[in-house]
């Protein structure tokens, strides 16, 4: 589903918190789009997953973070709302925070390697 | 492959460096393996990949750096070796301590995700 250009630099960050619960880029924008839009179904669609796939990575984030991290509300309208938990509002704020941080630790490397790379395609 | 329990932390860290080549922990990891045997075949088999699948893996290398990280013999022995050239050292090394500088780098992120789980498993 990814058409656009890479990001140079960090492009994909997981973090395990336990044996049980990892964090990492596809299940933070699943939580982002939870977050926007207030529907498991949108934000899966948002990002070219189905709804059933949507749905069992919401069950897999709650069952491995051992709390509730997307609350569903089933009365009212027919599919029901979502919302993020405040837990989840932290566990996704941290994350955000963490790709930032190590992109900056990073930075310096991913610079040395990209002249590393420019220098050696012009040696040849 | 992987049985062993994970690394709480940094799991996975792929750092994208054009749009042909990246480096992640599986392409670190087999370059580590060429090192140490002076074989892709040695190496892949200790990360439980099969020949073919090794050799592509570092054919990608190869074109998407645009410039030769493993070198092959082809006279002597049967199978040939393999060595890491110059650029391969020095991607190798960058990466390692970039995934020692990004671990640092979320660390604290990390501390108070793990106390927030422990604390709301505790509240259910």
């Amino acid at each position: 589903m990814k058409t656009a250009k890479p990001t140079i630099g960090l492009s994909h960050l997981r973090v395990t918190l336990s044996e049980d619960f990892y964090i990492g880029p596809g299940r933070a924008d699943l939580l982002e789009g939870i977050k926007a839009t207030g529907s498991i179904a949108a934000a899966g669609k948002g990002m070219g997953m189905s709804y059933k796939r949507a749905w069992s990575l919401v069950q897999a984030l709650n069952e491995g973070f051992g709390a509730p991290l997307v609350a569903t509300s089933r009365g009212g309208s027919a599919q029901g709302g979502a919302e993020l938990t405040a837990a989840a509002h932290e566990v996704l704020a941290r994350y955000r925070h963490m790709q930032q941080a190590a992109g900056e630790a990073i930075a310096a490397d991913v610079d040395a390697l990209r002249r590393l790379m420019t220098d050696r395609a012009e040696d040849k």
